[in-house]
């Protein structure tokens, strides 16, 4: 058995609402910064798998992330091995 | 003027508590998952910026996650030019 790492991105799906997001670009103006727009954001879990190889860690990593990390109804997940 | 997006990832500092992880962690025997560990839970930050160049962009983006995007007592980030 083998450790591999991963990182799962959670970002809300576009058109769902973004209340973070708004707050950052909301407080723009007061740091004098008028350049940055479409502001998302999401979640950034990273997780350690012991599997024998990578695509058997890989298909646990989608299990969790479809039945944990995101609510599939909002939001939207990537998953990608961290070297 | 050029638009370019990027990521601004935000984890917690090793060492430093996360409850999110902890919680994630905690869940995973009721999932019968017994394969997974060090969970770190983050946030990941979508944003675009105008600019005439990349490194100008990236210049805004670092000021930005340096003074409201992260916590530097208790986060690290990194930024990145997403394609």
């Amino acid at each position: 058995m083998a450790e591999f790492r991963f990182c799962v991105s959670v970002m809300p799906k576009p058109g769902i609402l973004d209340p973070q997001g708004r707050a950052v670009e909301g407080s723009l103006p007061y740091l004098g910064v008028d350049s940055v727009s479409s502001v998302r954001i999401g979640r950034r879990v990273e997780l350690t798998v012991e599997a024998a190889t990578e695509s058997g860690a890989r298909t646990i990593v989608e299990r969790l992330a479809d039945d944990l990390l995101a609510n599939p109804l909002i939001e939207a997940w990537t998953a990608e091995a961290i070297v």
